[in-house]
């Protein structure tokens, strides 16, 4: 592998979450499953939204959110994803870059709005999300900077873009070319839902494409329709170089070559939002592992990343992660 | 005084925030004066969000921020401020109705983009303001609802409204219309920098249109120029009915018909953000004046408000005033 200018860059949706304080009725009368993702359309959104209280705007979207805590880990990430040229798209532009994400991808000057993303958390801390793609889902193989991809050490993607077409191509001509220049491919299955929209196709992209794949408990037993997971672990052993499973407050289960590794959960204060939690697992894990760190200690990066955003609203760290990583890990 | 539909009516710019952690070293080095406000045009706007980090947005305006906590506490509470038609005018317009605050305003189809303030927020929990007018600088006679100012009890007013010239001219046309059907003024005097832009005509005002003051210890002493707090409280004794002036941590002395009450302040949980202290203690106190309450319970009341608010990120309690109240003043 030659020497790379940036150690990871992601492809997903650009988009800006609008966190919601909410309740479990409004789930059910909603039609709403508690701790997934639902798509909706702009009219819906604005329904939705105009039947919610007060919120609170900050930039989200799953890899958005991976690559900026990669860079606040001090990693150097990139990002692409495609927003339009409104007030909300350069509010997601602003705090990616913000925070030293490499963020070119033009912003499309016509066509929906940037996405928004209307996160309802609950009392019990958990996150429901209705997401309005927006102009996200136009992001296809004419918006891919293969030069960016090209330059990484680990290409990272959002299992959320297999629901677009274009973005589905775009996504595996990346990872043509991170492989074709010596990089890897990690993959992020995002939800329960959206596997099981694309499990033919996700079990071929994992078996043909990804060498590193992460997943929380529901979308590797949704992957392989088991009814455990330690039978999905089995049914995952061998068909990628690393599987980082997550299992909320159990930790997480890393097999690296072969080997299987429990990693504790790390428990920093009392639990406000769960919004963010995978997307910081998957930060601290890739940027251990772009280090060179053994799977292990990438486990317990990813572990105390997701430890500290699930103590705030939001799910990018307000905090500074190179201090808590020396605090805690150091 | 004639039955009226609502308790208070404010008018003020209507205002998105953007909140940022930042530092003294980044003040000092933009020239900000730590706890004022500075007014910015859009380019500088841009530029300083450009150099400061990732941001969190949430619906602000001083006397916005009062209707919605007055909402928010059971109150009956409408708002007249403008928007424009975009993306962060329908954030403010959502949120400030989802809390149950009636505002009607017409955004504007064409010109200045929706007010946007940066907030600094500072280690100390100190908030520094900088602020993009836009919309909100052109509301003028023609758009107040001077149907709504005179169904209130009390018209509510920043100060922060008089930096523009139209906006001047409305809110004393409202406040003549308050009087006129049986209401009473309250005025914010809102910043010491803005109090000594507009000193002289502040005074007038709150000699000639205002039955209740609200402003904290640098504001009246800047409005009488004075070199003490208690010589400013002689200032002001007999010029208005009532006189509510916040100290921070010392809590708050109201001044109500000649009589002077002293009210302590409360200590809810670590501090963790200034913004809004103000506008929450306004907001207890209009809220209990407007139910008929003596004047050092709605000191009492205004203090609790501002007391929550510190403890969180943003403007507006994100818990439940009703239930807070009940806890502790119940």
């Amino acid at each position: 592998m030659t020497a790379k200018s940036l150690d990871v860059v992601g492809i997903g949706n650009a988009i800006v979450d609008v966190l919601v304080q909410s309740d479990d009725a409004f789930l059910a009368s909603h039609g709403l499953t508690k701790g997934t993702m639902a798509l909706v359309d702009e009219d819906q959104a604005e329904r939705l939204y105009a039947s919610v209280g007060a919120g609170l705007e900050t930039s989200g979207g799953s890899a958005a959110n991976t690559l900026a805590g990669i860079a606040q880990l001090g990693g150097r990430a990139g990002f692409i994803g495609r927003v339009r040229d409104d007030q909300l798209g350069a509010i997601f532009s602003h705090d990616i870059r913000a925070v030293g994400t490499r963020f070119d991808t033009p912003a499309a000057s016509s066509g929906p709005s940037t996405a928004r993303c209307l996160i309802l958390v609950t009392p019990d801390a958990q996150r429901t999300m209705c997401t309005y793609l927006g102009a996200s889902v136009g992001l296809d193989p004419a918006d891919l900077d293969l030069e960016l991809v090209a330059q990484a050490k680990v290409l990272y993607l959002e299992g959320y873009l297999w629901d677009s077409e274009a973005a589905k191509r775009a996504f595996i001509a990346a990872a043509e070319v991170a492989r074709a220049n010596g990089g890897e491919v990690a993959l992020s299955l995002s939800d329960a839902f959206c596997v099981e929209r694309h499990r033919d196709s996700f079990q071929e992209l994992v078996d043909g494409h990804v060498d590193i794949l992460f997943a929380n408990e529901m979308e590797i037993t949704s992957l392989y329709s088991t009814a455990s997971f330690e039978e999905a672990l089995e049914q995952v052993r061998g068909r990628c170089r690393v599987a980082a499973l997550t299992r909320s407050e159990q930790g997480s289960v890393v097999l690296a070559d072969g080997t299987c590794h429990s990693v504790a959960p790390y428990s920093l204060g009392p639990l406000v939002d769960t919004t963010g939690a995978g997307d910081l697992y998957a930060a601290g894990f890739l940027h251990g592992w772009t280090q060179g760190l053994p799977p292990e200690r990438c486990g317990q990066l990813g572990s105390l990343c997701a430890g500290q955003v699930v103590t705030q609203l939001g799910p990018r760290p307000q905090c500074d992660l190179v201090e808590l990583v020396r605090r805690h890990l150091g």
